[in-house]
């Protein structure tokens, strides 16, 4: 028999007969070890223990309440949980099962009716029985016709068996049920103690919207029951700032795949923050100094030929409309191509530059249907794009002026939960990033010297540069823990190459602009999804679709005083309403509670006797009686100075800086 | 011989030969009659006095100086036209010639350079040559095959000559020069005295921008110099008021046919009027009870297949994109399917109606490309769309209050020059129109009450009413003389039925909403269109993109004090710039009016001495010398009430009430 070499983590190296197994090398350096072993690592692909390995390599051992050990747990519970499922219900059908980092899932389909939620728990009972009475994992091999066989009436078995690439199945045998290997499984369930069955949802086969819908069953494990109980705690908090379920509690957007995946409907009022984020950043850009502008959603497909979109970027751009001319017209997927055609429509002069465009510039993005999500990744999207056009030295005082903008838009939003990210060229690779050393090495050092200059911190990330130049990044995170982009600045000398632009400068030549794109706000979609996570819905006055809700006592004696406030304060443009629903004063203060609206005035006898007014604050526990002209200055104010209300600081303490 | 009818416009009837010719029943009739014939309409179809004719049918003889022999005298301007420039350019193609209300045009097409303007005078001058020595115009009848080898090397010609459904292709000999006949001439083009070449412009072969592109001259020609005159002296002032030419001359926007035909990128001062009448309209709407969203662009193509837009509509619409999971998505080319949706969205109470939803709503509607035309018939646009959803004895108080907003918005921008249009079913016609008698009857009585309430004038119009409903349309014209509605107002039963919508109405039982389609000012691009010629370029101060230009007589000397106020402005969100060019004073205050700036303030020694303004106000002849605070008050005021500046009464003269 040929022997295998295999290299430790601590560089030691050692052979083997070929064969060998995990176990029986863990074996070679302690019996403990190989206790402990519940999967071994080869060149960074995780193998079973038992599997007779044929090829050397780099190698790990790991063990068991390891941080890699949990995905070997999570996949060992996915298989039991397949287990039980099928001697449940015997005619389901299995389609992918799954653990990572987030936890496990099984995929299932029954003919009369999917499994619910409601089974859980007895599911989740059957799998404790299971590891009490039998805890261990067979090892079955098969052919891939009696693999076949095994799986007979369910395609979506026979599928994943036909897609591997062996003659040699291996199938998981617990308590007396072939599971399909689709992981990685300890020798023994006995770890599995601390496990949660968690929800169930729809989930397409395959991920595509054309393949039957099959039931998710998702759960999560852990080593230790603390572990176990921090995490479903730190879900129960993502759900309760997750955007979609807030979205839906407070009426501002809803999302139907039927009508069109990725596409959102903005209800009143989500339309109505969208609209006042709209007018802000456009207001506050031209008080910057960029002009806007409207360019259309449709385009020739030859200006994303010409931009290099259509030959890199292909795959994230919807299908080009091919019309009776013969005309392709695309979908734009950036609005780059567009501010180029305002920039070429005159001939530039120096005296113009930084010449800044800017516009709310609708684009389509042909995301995948399994990766879309509410607000945060749709299909179709309105972003807060711009472009400065500007010499090679004008760089970084540019560089410095759209910062100074971000930083007021952040504060003015509140926003302080983010980190900076830099991102040059790998001086290395002369093949991925566009060719002028110059260039770079300017740029770079100019953008760096911003940074330090405005005190900023941030980290650089060489390698990390687009293509066509240097940017930074402002990096934030989403209630559901991923890593999204708020902000960019990303300076581009290779459109200005491609669309041959150019100014006059004042020797009277012609000289080519360097452009930076930047993002403030990113799209209205992200940034509203962003905005109501932050702020847990509990809008800040100044974005509250309602701003103040008058509740009457008494309709009859005290309905008029409230609507003449009304009016007063709608005459001021404040979104105001009067709420003449017959129901318990207490339901309907509670009501203007659970809807976030940041004041409750309650008009009764007192009020229309002294004519005043008694208000009181999203957050706060009691309320104020004011005159009307004191509660004017006091919204008036709170409204021009973008100010949070007060739950403000309590929403921060889970906020990791 | 068998015998042919005719029928005279009198209602007489005779009978004549098979062959017999226009001229020759003219004959029949008197000498004089024949004299003067210049064509025949046979059954409305113009034909050739000498036409041997084989079918009878209803008969006219147009004579010279007739309206209907303007025709026949322009399409002789095109034949003697086309064999002017054959003659000159030998090697010339032909493409299609043409005659109508407007004038003519013939097309053509030469190897090395087109024909240009400069060369117009010069043809028109050959062209009375022509007629001066001899007049006289021959048929020539050819074989298809002759026609052909006539016409040899010039495929558009072969092309036409392959089109006509006969053996007996018609030339007209012009000169002794074959032109082949695309209208009908008369006899003599002696009645040729008074015609002009206009212009040339670009022109694709058969309207397709996939074809080559040809040259089309275009004349007009009449039969009193008087019209000529008259129709000349229009033509200038269309030019004057037509929104391309301004949008050109102020930046406002550009259409770039290679980059996207039928779709305009807005300039930042096109894009600032834009943004100021979209704000104002969602503002006016928010007031008046509107709800706004926003839906997406694009929907699964089966919404359409519901709503009917796919089968009654499919030719203005884009072709769907058919996406990975075998999903077709479209473009919408209306927005009433998206409030649908946020209408079913909830359950629907009869206390939430009447429920007015409201939204810019991007739509993409295929117009040929030979129908676009600046902002005007574009292929993208954005409607001032709003649905309201009321019962049915709401339709004539919501009526009231659509009319109402309309008026109010129609105040505000100074518009006055339109006609009201009722547009009803025709009873008799069942197949038409949507089958509920009583519903008909209702609505239409309520839309009439409504405007008979108001004491609005209108016309009516039986038979003109929409499939689904009764309307209202505010008709306009354009520059160029064409009408367009500006406003409408629709009912529509069908498409509640279509969605099967309803709401629980006050017995708790479901019942079917009626919809009404409105839009108050159209979609933007149309808007806009209108505004400048209506405007002439002039536009109010609150819609002006620049609203005061500073002038310092010296930049050393009083460019601070310049700043100075330009900052005052600014703050107070006045679009105001200091022009810093070191141009001679008389052209820097020639350029602001050229722009149509509201206000031009001069500023120079004196005025920093006596810390005032000199303030010039579009129109006016003189300046006025004012502090800051006086002008602040009058620019604010002006912007707050929307008023108009002088030259508003001048501009009212040529409007036809």
């Amino acid at each position: 028999m040929a022997e295998l070499t295999f290299e430790f983590p601590d560089g030691n190296k050692k052979e083997f007969n070929r064969g060998i197994t995990v176990e029986e090398i863990a074996k070679s350096i302690s019996v403990s070890l190989a206790k402990k072993s519940v999967a071994g690592k080869v060149d960074g692909n995780l193998v079973d223990v038992m599997q007779p390995l044929d090829e050397g390599g780099k190698i790990e051992i790991i063990t068991s309440g390891s941080e890699e050990g949990l995905q070997v747990l999570r996949q060992g519970a996915a298989q039991l949980l397949e287990a039980v499922v099928k001697k449940e219900f015997p005619e389901i059908r299995i389609g992918e099962i799954s653990a990572d980092e987030d936890g496990f899932y099984v995929d299932t389909d029954k003919e009369d009716r999917q499994v619910s939620a409601d089974e859980l728990d007895n599911l989740a009972a059957k799998m404790k029985k299971v590891i009490k009475n039998d805890a261990s994992v067979k090892r079955v091999y098969l052919t891939k016709e009696d693999a076949l066989k095994e799986v007979d009436g369910d395609p979506y078995q026979a599928k994943l068996i036909n897609q591997i690439n062996s003659d040699n199945v291996l199938f998981y045998g617990i308590d007396g049920i072939l599971t399909l290997a689709q992981g990685v499984v300890a020798p023994s369930l006995k770890d599995l103690k601390h496990f949660k069955l968690l929800s169930v949802a729809g989930a397409y086969w395959e991920g595509k919207s054309s393949n039957p819908m099959l039931q998710r069953i998702y759960g999560t494990a852990f080593y230790k029951e603390a572990e176990l109980k921090a995490d479903l705690q730190q879900r129960q908090e993502a759900k309760e700032r997750d955007h979609r379920v807030i979205g839906n509690n407070l009426d501002l957007f809803f999302v139907d795949p039927k009508v069109g995946a990725g596409l959102p409907y903005w209800m009143p009022n989500g339309a109505t923050i969208r609209r006042t984020i709209e007018r802000y950043i456009t207001d506050k850009e031209i008080a910057h100094g960029y002009q806007h502008v409207y360019t259309p959603v449709l385009a020739n497909l030859d200006l994303y030929k010409q931009s290099g979109h259509w030959d890199h970027y292909r795959e994230d751009m919807f299908p080009p409309m091919k019309m009776d001319d013969d005309e392709m017209l695309e979908l734009r997927p950036m609005n780059c191509p567009s501010h180029i055609q305002i920039y070429k429509h005159h001939i530039r002069s120096y005296r113009e530059l930084p010449l800044r465009i800017a516009e709310l510039g609708m684009m389509h993005r042909y995301e995948k249907s399994g990766a879309l999500s509410g607000l945060q990744r749709v299909r179709e999207m309105t972003l807060n794009d711009g472009h400065t056009f500007v010499s090679l030295d004008q760089i970084q005082d540019e560089f410095k002026k759209i910062l100074n903008l971000m930083m007021e838009v952040y504060k003015d939003f509140d926003i302080d939960n983010y980190t900076f990210q830099l991102s040059y060229r790998d001086p290395k690779n002369t093949e991925k990033y566009f060719d002028d050393d110059e260039m770079w090495n300017k740029a770079q050092s100019m953008l760096k010297g911003a940074m330090d200059d405005l005190g900023l911190d941030y980290v650089e990330a060489e390698g990390e540069a687009a293509f066509y130049g240097p940017k930074l990044d402002v990096q934030t995170k989403t209630a559901l823990g991923n890593e999204e982009t708020l902000s960019t600045i990303q300076l581009d000398f290779m459109l200005p190459e491609r669309f041959d632009l150019h100014y006059v400068g004042e020797d009277g030549k012609e000289h080519r602009p360097v452009m930076i794109h930047r993002g403030i706000v990113s799209t209205m979609e992200r940034f509203t999804a962003y905005l109501i996570e932050m702020y847990k819905g509990a809008f800040p006055t100044w974005l509250a679709p309602k701003q103040v809700q008058i509740i009457p006592v008494s309709d009859d004696k005290h309905g008029d005083y409230a609507k003449a406030i009304n009016e007063k304060l709608r005459a001021v443009n404040i979104r105001s309403n009067v709420d003449e629903r017959s129901e318990k004063m207490g339901y309907l203060i509670r009501d203007a509670q659970t809807h976030k609206i940041p004041y409750t005035i309650v008009v009764g006898d007192d009020e229309v006797k002294n004519n005043t007014i008694s208000v009181r604050k999203y957050g706060e526990d009691n309320s104020r009686d004011l005159s009307m002209d004191d509660f004017l200055m006091e919204i008036l104010k709170d409204i021009s100075t973008y100010s949070r209300n007060d739950e403000k600081d309590s929403s921060k303490v889970d906020k990791v800086k």
